[in-house]
Parts: structure tokens; C-alpha cells; sequence
């Protein structure tokens, strides 16, 4: 039996046919509007396009806001205005099919558990350096969206005490220090500071001012100095901040993802040396531990498209 | 059906009848034995002794180690001289009960969720202030114990980068600032210091030159500044703990245990109050989150007992 899978990201709406095996196919995307009302439209319209090309008996959705999964409510939204929007039911109402709905990065995490760089573990977290830092918790096999849908906000656990001010009212929070914003502020700092970041500092006057984590990440890869340690300093912080994941969750892997990710190795290397004199002693050896996400732009829609499978009529 | 629960710890093996609703009954305690051989003598006679008084189908067993819950060995103890100890078998072999072998934090954490201050809610983490700081987590319901039985080591979470050096290895562990040792600690530099802290070195003094944290605890109740502040500086600092995990467990309660717990509200004041100001903005109020846990000495036992349940043949 196949599922519809919808991703709603800030720029866009992804959907698909997710099968049992995690296979997708009839892909389809549309951009974001700008108003719920339409947001809910766009989805109502691909669910029917798709629903054509396929017995679908449940849809999967997973939107870029603060989700209450038990009540199907979106709180709130970093990129949408969302505010209480009773998304699941409305949806359900539409288009007379169960809906699940989910936070987008508890289905892309979800997705790597069950068919990407989580297969055959049982305690998995995901880590996913984008803008900020985002992530999955899966405890023994079982997606953990805490007590209120709020659980697994990864980018908000201690790093340093009194340390740099985050957008959550904290301080020192590791979205701070290993997200793509992150690695833009310390590449920025090395461009600055000369000597190694020399490159950088050419970089970024080559582009107006402002590097992207897209061009420092090609800096890398161009074996540039600057941008190698500054992708260095970014890994080893979240290296070390899985230290404190593990003293809490014992995860039999940690799967990697976001822009970064595609670095492989060189984000891997660094993180998992730093994770080594940042944890309980006498662990088992870390080597397998970490792995880089695999299904990447369609994580969400699979994950999504999986976890309405109980849905089914 | 009633169970039997024993809890083996560095001093004592209590042991007793525990029943569905987590009453306990036929209490008995030994003194623990230096040599593993003879802990599980001892454990032998605890039941053989208790189960003539009840139907008793299975026997639950915490023990202050590293255990793996899978396996039912002991890999590993602070206080008793096991090494990779197969515990579970060879005790379901002398006994022809099944046994289930668990961490005493773990039990205490579940008997606190199912019978004592964790009833009704969700995702509970226990927090306990003992010479360390242990805990439990548990998850929609579900005791999580991680993939290699390491899960919930609460007291390795870094509170401070490049803070105290801690007995597992790693710096800033927050089981350096808010253990009974921490407590000590605190009270320990407030004597040296003068001002608030006289009445902490005169008792110091009296108590030739250490502090015990019963003794704290005592000056506390007796309105000591300076023993409330050493106290208040400690639950700060569990406090501010609590935002990070928070962040990743997001749990609709907190049980804070261990011989300092006795202290309620003068405890949980400032925690409550640290943890508003270091966790994620918006969150709901935080009023209702903290308790005090309520089965204390029984907590292991009563666990231990009821983790059995399912293995009733």
C-alpha cells in the first residue's frame, strides 16, 4: 500500500508516493504561498494530482513549525505565518483521507531511521546543520516528540555557559556554534583575521561581503585553508556537543545531515575526534557511529508518507 | 500477582514483595557483601526467604552498575568488584524465576513514574542528587535505557566548557556542580571566604573539617546564609541543566531525588527559577514541572519489582 507524502517548507511544498520500502515516485512541488489559507489549497491540490496515480488511503504531512502531533495543531512557524492552525483537521476535512501531521525535521529523521543512514539501529539521532541546528530523536525504534511535540530541539542544548546569545533567549546554545550560520560567523572571523583566511577574505570580497555556507563549503573542497578550518572548528563544536546527547540518549548512531553534510569525511573526521575527548570514558569506540544523511531533499516527504502508514483505512 | 523486587547497592541489598499497585510489603535487608559470589548468595536467600510468603512468579533486580538490560550482565560497577558479570542468568538458574536485571536509577525512575511522583504524566526525567547526579528517562510511557544501557547518564551533560575536571574524563560535567560532592564543594569555599560562610566554617570546624551533606542540609533548615546559598548555588545550577534537557527530552515532568530532595521547596525554588531563565523562550509555564520524588528508599525495590511484571510465566 503507498502513501502521499507532503514536505511544506518555507520556499516550498514537496509531495510524492511514498511505497512500504520507502521508494518515491510522482513527485511533484509547487512553490510556498505566502498565506495558510493557500498553503492548505497547494497541498489539497497536489494530494489530488497524486492521489490519481495511485490506491493512496492516508497522507503524511510534514510542515516547518512547532507541531503538536497528538492534537494535529501547528503552534508556530519560523518561515510561515502559522499561528494555531489546526492544519491535521482542516486537511482531513478536505480531502476525506487520515492525516498525519508531523514536524518536517522528525520526518526527515524518521525517514533516515527507517530507510536511509539509520537502517538497523535502534537508538538514532539526527543531527541536521542547516540555517540553524535541527534534528530527530529515535528511542528504541520509537520517533520521541515529547511531552508537548516540542522534544528533539537539538540546537538548543548548552555548549558554552554564558556564551554567544541565541535566538531562543539562551546563551551559549549549539545552534550557535555548528550551524550553517555558524560556519559563516567563524569563516567571516578567519577572513578577518588574515594569515589562513586569506581566501576567505578574497571570497568574500569576490561576493559582495557575504559568503554563503554554499561557497565556503566549495572553498573546502578547493583544499583552501581558511574554509577547511573553519568547517573544522563548526564540527568539532558539534562533535562535542554529542557528548552530551549521548550521556542522555546512548544513540547506536548519529546520522548527520544538512548543506554541510555533502562535505562527508571532512565534516565526519573532525567531529567524531572531537566527540572522543568529549564523552563518558570508557565507551565503545566511535568509528561506526556517525554516518552522513542519504536521502537528503526527499527525506521529508518519505518520512512524512512512512508515519501516515498506521493511518491506513 | 505479586513480584519480588531487590535493590543491591554498595552498602545494602533490600529486598521485598511488591504488588500491582506498588505497595511493598516483607521488607528485608542485608549487608552487602565484598565479593560478587557472595552478593548473589545473598540475593538467593532474599528470595528463597520472601517467596514462601507470596506467589511469586518473577524477581526484578536493580543494582548500582552499568548493566545491560539485554544481555543481563553487569559490565561494570562503582562499588562492587563486578566485571562483565552475567548476573540475570545465573541468578534465573539458581532461582528457576525469571529475572529481570536493571540500573537502580532506572528502577527508582520508574517506580517514581508509575507510583510516586511521576504518576500521570508522559516523559519524566528523574533527576538524583546523590554523591553523583543520577537519573532516569522515561519516554511516552517508556523506560529508556539506550541502545548499550548507557542511556541516561544525566549527570555527563556539559554544564561548562573547559569547566571542572570530572571522574568520567570530560570537563564541566553539570555532576561537578549540582552533586551532594558539589554541595561540599560550595560549602567548602564559602567557609574559606568569610562574610555569610562563618557559620559554615564554624560548623566545618566542629566536624573536623569536612562537611557532610547531611550536616549542609541541616544548617539550611536552621536558616545558615550561607548554607542556603551553597544550597541555592547548587540548584541553580540543576537547574540550568534542566534546559538542556528539556531541549531534547521535553518532558511534561521533572522528579528531583536524593538525600538533599528532603529539603522540597528550599530545593526547588531556584531551580524552578535558574531553568526559566536558561531554557528555550515560549515554553509553557514551568510551575507544575518540578517535584520532589516520593518513594526515596523504597524507590529501587518497588522498581525493580514492577519491571518484572511482564516476565510472569
Amino acid at each position: 500500500m503507498q502513501t502521499i507524502g507532503i514536505d511544506i517548507g518555507g520556499t516550498k511544498i514537496a509531495a510524492g508516493l511514498v511505497s512500504e520500502d520507502g521508494a518515491l515516485t510522482e513527485s511533484k512541488r509547487v512553490v510556498t504561498p505566502a498565506v495558510p489559507a493557500e498553503i492548505e489549497d497547494a497541498v489539497v491540490g497536489l494530494v489530488t494530482a497524486i492521489r490519481e496515480l495511485g490506491d493512496v488511503r492516508a497522507v503524511g504531512v510534514a510542515a516547518a513549525g512547532f507541531i503538536n502531533h497528538r492534537t494535529g495543531v501547528v503552534t508556530g512557524a519560523p518561515n510561515i505565518s502559522w499561528r494555531n492552525e489546526p492544519l491535521r483537521d482542516r486537511l482531513q476535512d478536505r480531502l476525506g483521507l487520515p492525516v498525519d501531521l508531523e514536524n518536517d525535521a522528525n520526518a526527515a529523521g524518521w525517514a533516515e531511521f527507517r530507510f536511509g543512514a539509520g537502517r538497523g539501529c535502534s537508538d538514532m539521532v539526527m543531527l541536521t546543520m542547516g540555517t540553524g541546528v535541527g534534528g530527530a530523536v529515535i528511542t528504541d525504534g520509537v520517533l520521541n516528540r515529547g511531552a508537548t511535540g516540542m522534544g528533539a530541539e537539538l540546537g538548543h542544548i548548552r555548549y558554552e555557559r554564558d556564551g554567544l546569545l541565541c535566538g531562543c533567549g539562551q546563551r551559549g546554545c549549539i545552534e550557535q556554534y555548528a550551524s550553517g550560520r555558524a560556519l559563516q560567523r567563524v569563516a567571516g572571523e578567519l577572513a578577518d583575521a588574515g594569515g589562513i583566511g586569506v581566501g576567505l577574505a578574497a571570497a568574500r570580497a569576490a561576493a559582495n561581503g557575504e559568503l554563503s555556507g554554499a561557497e565556503i563549503s566549495r572553498l573546502v573542497l578547493d583544499g583552501d585553508r581558511g574554509a577547511n578550518e573553519a568547517m573544522r572548528i563548526v564540527a568539532c563544536a558539534l562533535g562535542e556537543a554529542c557528548g552530551t546527547y549521548e550521556a542522555i540518549l546512548d544513540p547506536d548512531r548519529f546520522v548527520i545531515g544538512g548543506g554541510v553534510s555533502a562535505l562527508g569525511e571532512i565534516l565526519l573526521a573532525p567531529m567524531r575526534e572531537a566527540f572522543r575527548t568529549h564523552r563518558l570514558a570508557g565507551q565503545d569506540d566511535a568509528n561506526e557511529l556517525f554516518h552522513i544523511a542519504q536521502l537528503v531533499n526527499d527525506a521529508g516527504v518519505i518520512g512524512a508518507g512512512d508515519l501516515a502508514r498506521g493511518l491506513e483505512g
